[in-house]
């Protein structure tokens, strides 16, 4: 049988990002390159009472098809817990927030149309929206968030773009937080625009000094698609997400998420509503914050330790779970790779999260999932593995 | 905001089948309208044994990512549950089985691509596939399945077909079963034409009197892309389905499923490989085919008795959960159905499970989620409403 695979099945180009989580799942390898949140985290007591309860009281129902929007009790939840007011008929569970982002893209994208990213940006955007064909165009950026003149410019060239997709707080990959009067601005000069805006927020609860900013959406929820998750904040094994949109769209995301899978599992919404019954975020989340900051700051005590006066440079984040590191001149973070995992360490290069114009002196570093030793250790072989390549470049 | 819809967003026409299932959750209603399994059948206790087990020794791993294929033991224990040899490297698991179809679509279909379905066939399919934007085309068929000679036509009518889709098992609407003979015709046929062949089986193992004959992919599994689900037999709430596809589009089938939601719920494929131990299912669906199978026969014991000289037609399924009426003529099923739920009875009209040329006087009847006493009374009341329409018409 000759298959033939359609054209957006053709030349998928995340090999990069599998090459290195292949290397990163080696034996002895201390791996900063997956997302995955600290297993130690996960509130598996709760759920096994919350698994009981549901399947004592309400069995039946909660492994019974259900409705394409949702459980009723985690849609009123999820408006109930967002600082803006959000009805929650406008809130559509999604199986993590990745199905938002696929669902948006099919209603918000035709073949050819222009569709605007922060540049790096989330690595799995990119790969939802490629498949409606659009042509993406990265926005650059610097430490406060995209650029407005860069954004302006990029809005205005062409046909109208059909949004553009940020994420504001602990951005992955770079961990980057967009400041408040660059919300200030960006929300109005969208508005100005006419400029749909996709806001994703898996991080936002992951702050650890201090909350950030406002969400774009409550400054303007009419002209935002938010995109949130309890992957980060509770378990990412449920995938269970959520979108909340303008009521023009809830239609058509109804409609997608329809064909894409029907609704989602109505046993882990119940299982997750009961979970969350009486503030359990709110004593559950501060631990998480309390351990991610440890991390990060024991990653960057390492840095600091370990990269003294190798030429590389790499940010602070102030929540979330990724620092962004840039490699000194004339090195390659995909070429560096097969030399640190040989020295036990993997990562993950920046250049695959560019719509264009990858920085391939760029690498995203992860600090939630290694413990505090394996940072430690991990930075010095990397900084072993930079130090190498910088005396092979040399020779 | 002016939000700009993408082209594949806008003219969604499945208001009929929205209105008939809204009409059907009135109070008081008898619904033969949905296609919801009988919630009696789901082995709550079994669910609540295998939560309490899987969260006590392996919580952590249950609540973490997971890897885009699915779980190892799930796909094992889907490819030793097959009747013919799958390597469970070829085995998929999804977010039930209709994100397959939105991945098949993603992998198989461009804009404008000719694809072929039976007709009618499942709504589901038709929506996960309208997104990819392809030309649908249907092939009719009579009890015994797709026709041959429309079959050929439809291949070799342009450009080659990327697919022919199919559900041979107690078919979704008509409740019709390939027969013996059709099915080897249709894989010699697809083999010589290069079709390739999208198997659907959510009803298979809801046979009644005998197994169907042996699936489309048992007879070419390089050649077939079949779809399962535990919707069935399990429970449709957990949305576990599962692909098994060639070699060649494994690699592509899962970026799309990457792209779409990472992975399915790590969490509820632990639970049901925790249930599915020891032959659950041989023990389990045993009895969901009794009592399937004595509510199809009431109801074709109330059809007989109810519809007594009106003209109306059904077939008799040997499986499943859908049965197939034919109005008499001059009727029409969308314009009936307000006449019906007046009296109290709801079911779907046929006309859009058809790509083209709906038949007016089709709907289908489920009889697995009423029971047996509601069955009767329904199928008095649907009498009347016929009886009434056809008095109506000749006044």
């Amino acid at each position: 049988m000759r298959w033939n695979v359609a054209r957006r099945a053709r030349n998928v180009n995340s090999s990069v990002i599998r090459e290195a989580l292949k290397l990163a799942e080696r034996p002895g390898i201390i791996s900063f390159a997956g997302g995955l949140p600290a297993a130690s985290t996960f509130p598996v007591q709760a759920f096994a009472e919350a698994c009981a309860r549901v399947l004592r009281d309400n069995g039946q129902a909660a492994l019974q098809y259900g409705s394409t929007e949702g459980l009723g009790s985690l849609r009123e939840h999820v408006a109930g817990m967002l600082p803006w007011p959000v009805d929650p008929a406008q809130v559509l569970i999604t199986t993590g927030s990745q199905q938002g982002l696929d669902m948006v893209a099919k209603v918000l994208v035709d073949p050819g149309s222009r569709v605007l990213v922060e540049t790096p940006t989330y690595l799995g955007a990119l790969q939802a929206f490629a498949p409606m064909e659009p042509e993406l165009e990265g926005v650059p950026g610097d430490d406060d968030g995209v650029d407005m003149q860069a954004l302006q410019a990029a809005a205005t060239n062409g046909e109208p773009a059909r949004l553009l997709y940020l994420l504001p707080n602990f951005q992955n990959p770079t961990g980057r937080t967009m400041s408040e009067p660059r919300r200030a601005q960006l929300v109005q000069l969208a508005e100005r625009l006419a400029l749909p805006l996709v806001e994703d927020n898996p991080y936002g609860e992951l702050w650890f000094e201090q909350q950030p900013p406002p969400a774009l959406s409550a400054r303007n929820a009419d002209g935002c698609i938010y995109l949130g998750t309890f992957s980060k904040v509770l378990s990412p094994g449920v995938r269970l997400g959520y979108v909340v949109a303008p009521r023009p769209l809830i239609g058509p995301l109804l409609q997608a998420k329809l064909a894409v899978d029907l609704h989602t599992s109505t046993f882990t919404q119940h299982v997750v509503a009961e979970v969350l019954r009486d503030g359990f975020l709110e004593r559950h989340v501060p631990a998480i914050r309390e351990l991610y900051r440890l991390q990060r700051d024991t990653m960057l005590a390492a840095l600091t330790r370990e990269m003294d006066g190798l030429g590389v440079q790499w940010n602070r984040p102030q929540g979330g779970m990724f620092l962004w590191l840039r490699l000194p001149h004339g090195l390659d973070a995909a070429e560096l790779l097969p030399l640190a995992a040989a020295r036990g360490v993997a990562y993950v290069p920046g250049a695959p999260f560019h719509a264009h114009a990858p920085d391939p002196r760029s690498l995203r570093l992860s600090y939630v999932t290694a413990t505090r030793e394996q940072i430690d250790s991990g930075i010095a072989r990397l900084a072993d593995s930079v130090r190498d390549a910088l005396q092979r470049r040399a020779a």
